[in-house]
């Protein structure tokens, strides 16, 4: 039995760390009156929901911060976020100062501790109490508009419209908004909150409505959970591929050849030859066969193979081929479409079916380093982890059924030993399948049956290798389930990699047979497989996941020899010579810079082996080492550092060298 | 002094290999009359005019003898080719049977001797003997309007319009055609004609025009001479690569995918594989730098290298990138003109200029495997030799106006030896400059004094290989000149190869510079070059050049292994094993086929090392070698039958292995 009147802040209200609760299963305000038999559950503020209720909550206090100073902006929508939260404003374009002037304010409107108090409105009230807000009257008009359920109507979604106030102790209102809620009891509660940035957004995604301000924070529950973010932030952003990329002379992407292409400089290219040299060699070990497909094809081709249908808003637009015109312009034969790929298995299959098969060729894997084009909103590009033309280490495995589940174990097995090759070993499997309710057929394509065998497959192949198996389901491609593999990198952030794929829908559409040992006509099973899945995301991630100390194998510069003084550069050049005949990528730094300068500079370009020589090596036919790590080893016979060197670069070992502690000491 | 009406045939008439004269310089009939003081001179029927003549009577003879097969058969023209000559009838397709009927027809005509009668005529009476001839009647009316000068002129033009008459030896005209002539005496001497094929063709080359039958046809002064030429045709024909390539299982060209696009199956895969990977080792160790760029660009890009005025129609159309519709399908948003790239440099400029360069990096070597699309007309493409996507090895060298003569001339010498690691060593170079009278400056952009200098580099590089050069006036690039090494393959054709050229255009377009050691700005020269040309001519040339018989380094499958009888399969199975863990492509034949069966599969495949066993060789841990020559080589111990093959693929040996002539003699 329960009082009337009684309410969630009487049962949680004590405890700070909770923010809401649920009732009967539904997430609500700690504020909201309880009934006899309801069932109550606290919202912690460390966990996803009680984060979002924060976040939200905080993003209001944004808002009301902002309309403070600046009562002339209009709102937009306020949503959490991943890690965070934005409010969209129709305003000027906010500077760095604004930001902080906005910060403090919300540190003002916290310490006042004003409630947030939920009221059900009329839509007549609603409209009338947000009269100056354009775009609330916009949501407002389209709540009751059947089917206008898009991004927006997070703040007002549900049955009945809400307005919450912002109550300040004296009982006045300091502030409200058109909002479904819940939020947290008073400001009070928001803890840890920062702005992080702002940029330009259009007023419901669309480019042709009003150009809004969009302001970025993050909020936690303490402010050690904050701080902690903020680290990752800083540790992301001194890793970011795209810095580096620029800082190591590996990679740009010029804006006159466009968004989402890379141009590969000479350091970032030997390390990508280098990369791609040793991915062909592992799969023509493993007995694939290197196929070359070209970029471009008739649309036909997609068409066949289904892409077009279900893929084409991923495609690049065609080009009008073979289109004649006469003196004044005017198309006298039309073109052909002709496409840029944006996947290698429909020339894969031409490849296939280019003869005859028989079962005694089976399994046939083709393998291709095949430069793939999709067409992503400019906005969205994002360095090299989404691009629009990227290359995919891309294979396609044509077997019977019956081979399928052990070929399919194989291959998980093979590319999780080429992602450790790369020193990336920490990782678990997704199974991507259909949605469990198959509220989404038409997102798929084939028989409930073939779907059923397919995921089977790959459940029984993944189980195989003991790791962890995460389900994702609705995450399939439109022509079967599919694996992948997600890798934690050294700051323990996710990427997914690897794929393998069962394909039961192409060999159809592509009639693609071999003849069976008692002379019948079969269809084959297709595995599609990447394993670094793009090769320049990969590259990226690998950026990030070594800071730019890429092993030594992979660095574009080896070693870098640094004389004492310039009389010694002869000499470190005869070494280097050396180096360089055994295949060592070796730079002699002989320009005039003094050697501590060229130290830093070699360090700043993460060169796994320094080597350095005075009066004292030279005598002594030696060279002393310094390592990446800032360890050093003194008066190394040259004929023992080269062979250290090059021992070290052909084992691809991918842990630093360093100098032995004593060593190091004895310097 | 001649008497009045001597004719050439009184001079020269008695030596039947004198086809034609020349009276003071001017190519005629024998039959003309000759005047005091006329400089004569004969045209034999082996000079490349004395031939000419030949053909073109020849072709005449085709055409009356079709038509008296098929009187209704309307003419187009009938010139003389290289190596032969066609004629283009308006008549329904011809069969194999109908030329056969033609060539005996010819054969009777030829037999008769009839004589070739140049006859001056009016535009009226041309128009009134020629009124059943449409074709003809264009032909002579379009001869009176000015700027009417096209191809099919070839059969009307000069100042005045003549028919040739085809005389029986009773005088009666058994045939006639307009034509300008010259044509031989009479039809026996047509000595060694055949008819080779047919082909649909427009009119006038335009297909809004007629249809035609085209007939084609080669005629020599001698049947040895024919003979031969047919020889050269038929080994053309078993070598050429369209043909091998399909034999082999290496490339094909699907329909489906597009005209001048090639898929390389796992045999042309790996063959490609092993090319380009010896080409990229080969540049890294000479000092290039791998680079790496997308196929597409923003079309800006190539209106900044000046490649779009000039390069237009070579290039695909655009993609229109970027390009927004509303609901109704009106562009709301013009889209962005996307190209896929026809050649490399743009981007690497982009590469050179996107950060600060000293003089001190310079030579700046940049090398790339770029996948090029150039349009050709489809009907003009053909196999691996004219495609519309390409590779290019291609390399552009950044350097100081004063570093580019030896540079030159070490690249000169780098791809020479590329080639001859290929057993190409048979070769001229081809000096392309501007127009000599500088008549198409307009085709050509820069000042007279940069293509002075940039021509005198380039011949002082030319001159210092000690190799034949031969000038090439008009066949620069654009933007500067150029020197080819023209390759003569197994059968004595040549293929254009390797290409450098010398560039003082693109610097200036896209402002590159470096910083001279006194510190201010200069501009680089830049050299493009390409050492195999395109990659997959490169591979069709090296196809034909060894008739698909490649060397052990470069073939698909290096050994087939063959056992005597199933029992010995297992042990040829572990010597594979063997094989294969030293790197070596092998394959056993388990097949149920029988050995000599085996050994015709593999000889048709063309594999350099059979390794064949039965009881003997397994007793005594041996194998016996049969090689491409049909050699053979028995009982060679395993571990030295693996050396052997190992040693010889490692040594990359463009010459055949064999058998010693005493263990062939005692097989």
């Amino acid at each position: 039995m329960v009082e009337a009147g009684t309410t969630g802040l009487d049962v949680f209200g004590g405890d700070k760390s909770v923010v809401a609760m649920r009732v009967n299963g539904a997430t609500c305000d700690l504020a909201a009156e309880l009934s006899d038999g309801d069932r109550l559950e606290p919202v912690l503020d460390t966990s996803d929901e009680g984060l979002a209720i924060i976040r939200h909550s905080a993003a209001h206090v944004t808002a009301q911060a902002l309309q403070e100073i600046f009562p002339q902006a209009r709102l937009g929508i306020g949503p959490p976020i991943a890690d965070g939260f934005y409010y969209d404003f129709k305003t000027d374009p906010l500077t760095p100062e604004d930001l902080k002037a906005i910060e403090k304010k919300m540190q003002a409107i916290i310490k006042q501790r004003q409630r947030f108090v939920r009221r059900v409105v009329t839509t007549e009230q609603a409209l009338a109490e947000e009269a100056d807000e354009p775009f609330k009257v916009e949501l407002i008009t389209d709540k009751d508009r059947p089917g206008a359920q898009d991004g927006s109507q997070v703040e007002v979604g549900g049955a009945e419209l809400t307005m919450y106030d912002n109550i300040r102790r004296d009982g006045t209102v300091a502030w409200k908004d058109l909002c479904r809620g819940p939020h947290v009891p008073h400001t009070g509660y928001i803890r840890a909150v920062a702005l992080t940035r702002t940029s330009a957004a259009y007023w419901r995604g669309d480019q042709a409505r009003d150009t809004l301000q969009r302001v970025y924070g993050t909020a936690w529950a303490s402010r050690e959970d904050l701080k902690a973010y903020q680290e990752r932030m800083a540790e992301a952003a001194r890793r970011d591929h795209r810095r580096l990329g620029a800082e190591l002379d590996l990679f740009s992407f010029p804006e006159e050849i466009g968004p989402g292409l890379v141009v590969f400089h000479p350091k970032g290219g030997i390390l990508r030859h280098e990369i791609e040299s040793y991915v062909i060699g592992r799969h023509l070990e493993a007995g694939f066969d290197v196929v070359h497909t070209p970029e471009i094809s008739k649309g036909g081709l997609f068409h066949t193979s289904g892409h077009l249908p279900y893929y084409a808003d991923t495609m690049f637009p065609p080009m009008a081929v073979d289109e004649e015109r006469d003196a004044d312009g005017n198309v006298t034969r039309a073109g052909q479409d002709y496409y840029l790929k944006a996947m290698n298995c429909p020339m894969h299959n031409l490849i296939y079916r280019s003869r005859g098969r028989s079962y005694r060729e089976l399994p046939l894997r083709f393998f291709e380093m095949g430069r793939d084009y999709r067409y992503e909103k400019s906005g969205v590009v994002h360095g090299l982890t989404r691009m629009r033309g990227f290359t995919q280490d891309d294979s396609h495995t044509y077997c019977t059924p019956e081979q399928a589940e052990e070929e399919i174990t194989n291959q998980i097995a093979f590319f999780l030993s080429i992602l450790e090759a790369f020193g990336l070993d920490d990782f678990y499997l997704e199974l991507s399948t259909r949605d469990d309710d198959g509220s989404h057929k038409d997102k798929f394509i084939g028989s409930d049956e073939d779907w059923q065998e397919a995921t089977r497959v790959l459940e029984r192949a993944c189980r195989a290798t003991g790791l962890q198996l995460v389900p994702d389901p609705g995450g399939a491609a439109f022509y079967g389930p599919k694996v992948s593999v997600q890798v934690k990198d050294a700051i323990g952030r996710t990427w997914q990699m690897s794929t393998i794929q069962y394909d039961f829908n192409q060999p159809e559409r592509f009639d693609l047979e071999y003849t069976a040992p008692d002379g019948s006509r079969r269809r084959p099973v297709m595995i599609h497989s990447a394993k670094l899945g793009s090769v320049e995301r990969f590259i990226g991630v690998l950026t990030e996941h070594y800071a730019g100390s890429f092993p030594a194998w992979l660095s574009p510069v080896q070693v870098v020899a640094i004389p004492v003084a310039g009389e010694f550069t002869d000499y470190l050049t005869d070494v280097a010579a050396r180096l360089k005949a055994r295949g060592v990528r070796v730079e002699v730094d002989d320009s005039d810079d003094r050697m501590q300068k060229k130290i830093r500079n070699a360090t700043r370009q993460k060169v796994p082996f320094m080597l350095i020589a005075g009066e004292t090596d030279r005598a002594a036919g030696a060279v002393s080492f310094r390592f990446r790590d800032g360890s050093q080893l003194n008066g190394v016979a040259v004929d023992e550092a080269i062979d250290r060197i090059v021992g070290h670069i052909v084992s691809r070992a991918n842990e630093d060298p360093t100098a032995p502690r004593q060593a190091s000491a004895g310097e």
